[in-house]
């Protein structure tokens, strides 16, 4: 168990110093930086890699929605749910610790701002309310949990899951960035949360809720509407 | 059949809220927007994960196109055709709307314009004229046709399929975006038109047609030109 | 053997047309053009996508450089030579032809220009001259060459040779583009060079003598510096 | 052995070639050029195609701080270690050589400057200081390790590990291209040191000790808490 929660930690440690680090120190580097279309592919390749490397041991969450999403389908055990949502939690936060070391390093650094925290209304990045963050992170997380549960499941050769999995999290970055600066993933958010110098953390509580609710609405669509285990 | 109508529901409706989604919310975004290469990676992303994650359910279709030529191919029953195109086009309408949702939610919205439809003339990206956009629409749509069924053609290891055609999809949308937005999907091109605040629904035809003929037109390369079944 | 060429036609075919038709059409769309970046991937794809629809067919070279690799590596039979370069400088003569068509049904169309034709000197997108472009295409021919033949070898699982090399002529162009625009394709330089409104078609020499001698070369570092066949 | 170490040469060639190759050429080409989004493929390209190439031949390490990840893990034997790291360097070191020839070869070439060497403090792309540096580049190898030892244990089916290795290549660089312009690998940092006309080479040191630094964190990560061989 102890390295399975160490995979998870690990993992989650991978997704946010990755995701949110290119997010922080490249994106919008001038000239040359990566834009969304690199946070995207950061994103996504972190889940990718990890789960290649780690995804044997622990199943390769780094998500508590994720790990809930499986649980409800039952493909995980709910009595593991809270060690790794706490594994996964540490892990977000310690990433950003890392990466507010690093970026604190610049030359000019004057503080981090949003710190690719999440949000809506003002913290939006493109100024989408409520409503609009509320159906894009429910909507995305069940997806991206239908896209989980498929492509681990035995109707697809072994291997391909990362691939599948990584890269829809890219094509989930590159719908929302600009609606929540997408989640899809608590743990994530709450790890630069903590760190960010705006008003990240009173918005919080959305993303555990929607990509919560999202997990449990794909898992039911799978089992459900596709028929599926 | 139920779960199969479904499947084709949820990912024609994934393809619609990616691809049109990335396009309609992050493509043109100040600074840091995904551009066509966004836009063009979310579309075949989509289909990439959709294809893993319900294509042992469905085939993976999401695209009246792709049905019908896998029927003229001899792999897939005629008899589902219809049902099939139901499925898309109602999952392509209910995406589109689940986008108009979020679309709406800007602070500073304005309306949705051409909200990612096709269009030729005066509705092309690039301003070309419909024999260009016919030809366009007709010899890309054969060439996925031909990627789908050689991908999934028992010559290539199982699991690589969704790759190719995801990754086809892609570079489809790198070539035509300027063209006509890059249909080579009906029920795609439909569920936007409908929303769309411009003349594209009086263009629809166009969309239809086009990828329709260019799908015989690559199930017919396939069998007699490449000698293949 | 018309099955074969016929795979290199459709496969050539593609390649130009996938790659230089998002060269001429996308990359430098104002705002949210694709730039080098999108090209490059569109050309890897084009491989990637064919080579796993007909590569069962033909073997999916769509190159005379890398048909003449393999043969000189003893993996194609020298006597096929001449048909498949036939096929694949017809293929992509067609290609040009259509895309000349879409590219001329612009509205605001002022002729091809470069029609993203080959070139050194002052044909050279970023003005290097005759030994940087000799230099460059040799060097990166040859190691598309060691990428085709070690993809392709015994020691890799099957089905991930087309990634491997797709992905190889994507990060080909990510380095040559501002230097020759990109050649390692005799097949594909000749295509558009026949419709260039430059003097493309004075230079064409070196992209027919460069990749097939990095062809050699490549074949030659594969036999006898890395032991394999 | 020889063919190991010229596998190991003609690799790391290949990397700095097109890795860096990319940045010096591509990178900032005006309008159109790749970014450091193109330079982040480019990096994680050329390791996936040469893993596919030659891994098979040498273990495809390519980087001085694989081999002693690998060999700290118990997956390399530690006498091939210093054979490893001068075919490693030297191909590096021949790779910047060609790659100045084709640079200089510009009609309007005024010096390489930088030509894609790692930096801190007044040679990092940000300005970035020294610990920042130190602590991106240690944390990023460790993590590259762990990933390399996952993707090639056992438990990840045969052949996916190039992909898994040259996408974490290129997450790396997505994140670190601004701090130190990613090195993670002390071959690529002394090739281009050597021809760059800043001071790059005095702080060289950095790029030895922090990936090599790493490369242990990450194999005693791997065993210790993941509790893996």
């Amino acid at each position: 168990m102890l390295n399975k929660l160490s995979a998870e930690f690990f993992g989650t440690f991978w997704l946010v110093l990755g995701g949110c680090g290119s997010a922080v120190l490249a994106a919008a580097f001038p000239g040359t930086g990566i834009g969304f279309l690199g946070v995207a592919f950061a994103f996504g390749l972190t889940v990718l890699t990890m789960a290649y490397a780690v995804g044997g041991i622990s199943g390769g969450h780094f998500n508590p929605a994720v790990s809930l999403g499986l649980a409800v389908a039952g493909r995980f055990d709910v009595k593991d749910l809270i060690p790794y949502w706490i594994a996964q939690v540490i892990g977000a936060i310690a990433a950003a610790a890392v990466l507010y070391l690093i970026a604190s390093g610049k030359a000019d650094f004057a503080g981090v701002k949003g710190f690719a925290s999440n949000g809506y209304a003002e913290l939006s990045p493109g100024g989408f309310g409520l409503t609009a963050a509320l159906v894009t992170e429910v909507v995305l997380t069940a997806f991206f949990i239908i896209i989980i549960l498929g492509a681990t499941s035995s109707s697809v050769p072994a291997g391909f899951a990362p691939i599948a999995i990584g890269l829809g999290l890219t094509l989930i970055h590159l719908v929302s960035i600009p609606v929540t600066n997408t989640s899809v993933n608590p743990a994530r958010s709450t790890g630069v949360a903590l760190f960010a110098q705006t008003a990240a953390l009173s918005q919080l509580w959305l993303f555990w809720v929607a990509p919560l609710v999202g997990a449990v609405v794909g898992a039911t669509i799978w089992k459900v509407l596709l028929g599926k285990e």
